[in-house]
């Protein structure tokens, strides 16, 4: 299909329109792939990962009797073989051409990872990352210094919208992009308090970001489209499908630096995206109710089963945050999270790498450092288990 | 003094009202160390340690000048005479003999520690354990096979009263004991309905057994006196002041072998009580409610500061209690903590028994006896850092 599209100049024209004159193939391709992949198809990702997605492309959608040298690479057959009949269903370049039409009528930008403006945090999904992201707004939001997830029941209560503005309200005010996912209830709410108080706001839709869902919220999504963004891994004129549902709020995991759950029935989709959030290594936070309140059920679940932490405010969600993402002074950040490493530390039981950065609240990579420059202190040792603590430090 | 009081048939007289005619002496000799020295005395625990409490009080009375070869037992010596001055101001036979009749006039029994009936849970406070018990009521409560601590604050809302009811009535109905503190608000309602269910419950005095403190829970009191029962480890006449319900709080905190807090302010009493169990080693639960409720800021405080697990119904307060306590059948209680330890262990992470034992609910008895089991089975290894499982076993 790649190079049907590509001896096209409707196709090539297509793509120039939302790229600029550029990279067109590496475009075309990827929103071939957009087209013709479900979100979050592992098979797809391999295939790309292993021959970039142009001749990954060309595989895919190649006749099954020639044959090449990666079935290896690209684990069993049959899965290969399955997502062949699945993407050949929709090789349309027709399909193709509409999406660029469609969001170019949108106004949509078009990211590919790996460039400028690509919110590195999607890469975390590994296998799972989106091929391409769909953009209207102010796509910097993306790639703010600090973001949360602030998501939650659609059927909300007083209690819980209330208490979604405020602290969405309040992290936006200090700069903090909120990244929801534009349904009624507790995302409503968070994204209207962050445009109250003038900050930044992320919506993920499960459609095309030309298809605002739910109907209701058509002028908030278009005002989200104003003065923050609203981003979406499927083309132009898809509907948003139960399915599609799941796998966005596996973006709106990663895109946060954390999750908090404002409210949420025992079985509701927030937790779908708080264990997202879990899976990602991201911390998680759970915003307590009353023990009568059904609308809290999933929250106090998340605080029983998932070790989330219980939060209560705009300042206790933004201790959840990285070191880096909370204060701009680099010294000041280094003091506080060597604070806090030595706090994460145990004299009597070593830790890993992941798990100190993940009690210190630091990237793996910040903590890494920090214990090196702690080892040269003194402070700390390392054996064959891990990381400890050294005499004076403080132990849990 | 105690010779002073052995030389007296009154004295005599007194203690056998209370404890019929054996171990007089013993008694006597407590009886006065509870009238002479403050609750958690440390300094009167070692004396009684090392010498009993008879030769103990005869040393702590003695004159000055003379010399017992036991100031290295007792520590610093100037704590020792500083505790002395103390004593001496209160060591007034009379005052003993008045404590005897005053639990004699209340129907009031005395418990020593080692004799049937004593509360051996107390005697995990150490240095700081009860000298005496005086009690009114059906001690057996004292002892029984399932008992939570259920506190709260004084100034509880219509929601916490409602829960603390709730969760108080279910487990009392289901034979857990109910202890508490006697006081407005949580206390009184998880106390109200523990005897509602006709269920067993335990209220700890800050004073005297025959002092029904607040005046507005006389009535009340009485009626934990005549189906539940009322104790204190001061005797009879005795005021509460501020540091005796402080004391007192390490009794309720002891006597349960978990203690929840309903709902407590910022700076609530009740999280004393929740700092003593956490001391002991027992486990903590916290009751959520509306982040917009001065009234559980203390218990969201535990839930973020203390790793108080999150309790929402008697069921999962049930789940807090050691599997001996909660099982009668003991293959059942074998087969179940032998999956919530192998659940406990991780394959990568060495625990020790005290960290196992509490991840898995057990008494850390309990849990080195079953991993000596899996140890058999092949189930766990055993290193110089803790336990691990092995392989197959759930990990975490």
């Amino acid at each position: 299909m790649i190079d049907d599209l590509l001896s096209q100049p409707e196709a090539l024209d297509a793509a120039r329109g939302v790229r600029g004159a550029d990279e067109v193939t590496e475009a075309l391709a990827r929103v071939a792939w957009s087209v013709i992949a479900d979100p979050g198809d592992a098979v797809a990702a391999t295939l790309v990962r292993e021959f970039g997605p142009v001749d990954g492309l060309r595989f895919a959608l190649e006749a099954p009797g020639r044959s090449w040298p990666v079935i290896r690479a690209v684990g069993a057959r049959r899965a290969l073989d399955e997502a062949r009949a699945r993407w050949r269903q929709r090789a349309d370049p027709a399909a193709v051409i509409g999406a660029l039409r469609g969001a170019q009528k949108a106004g949509a930008q078009l990211l590919l990872p790996g460039e400028p403006g690509w919110p590195i945090a999607v890469d975390d999904l590994d296998a799972e990352a989106p091929m391409v992201l769909w953009v209207r707004g102010r796509a910097e939001f993306l790639t703010s210094s600090a973001r949360v997830a602030i998501v939650g029941a659609r059927a909300a209560t007083a209690y819980g919208e209330r208490v979604a503005a405020d602290v969405a309200g309040d992290l936006a005010a200090g700069g903090t992009a909120v990244v929801s996912g534009g349904a009624y209830g507790i995302d409503g709410a968070a994204h209207r308090a962050a445009l109250t108080v003038g900050g930044g706001t992320v919506a993920v839709l499960a459609g095309g970001v030309d298809r605002p869902y739910p109907a209701g919220h058509r002028n908030l999504l278009a005002r989200i489209a104003d003065d923050g963004v609203v981003v979406s891994e499927v083309p132009c004129g898809t509907a948003p499908t139960r399915w599609r549902f799941l796998a966005r709020n596996r973006l709106i995991a990663a895109l946060g630096q954390a999750t908090v759950v404002v409210e949420a029935g025992w079985r509701s989709g927030s937790l779908n995206t708080a264990g997202h959030a879990a899976t990602l290594g991201r911390p998680l936070g759970a915003v307590p109710g009353p023990v009568t309140s059904a609308s809290s059920a999933g929250c106090h679940r998340l605080l029983r089963e998932y070790n989330a932490v219980c939060v209560t405010s705009a300042a206790e969600v933004a201790e959840m945050l990285p070191v880096d993402a909370r204060t701009s002074g680099s010294q000041e950040a280094t003091d506080r999270g060597r604070v806090q490493l030595l706090r994460a530390l145990s004299t009597r039981t070593a830790r890993t790498e992941a798990e100190l950065a993940q009690r210190a609240n630091l990237t793996v990579e910040r903590a890494r450092a920090l214990l090196g420059l702690l080892d040269l202190d003194g402070l700390v040792r390392r054996d064959g288990h891990g990381w400890r603590g050294v005499g004076a430090a403080p132990t849990s």
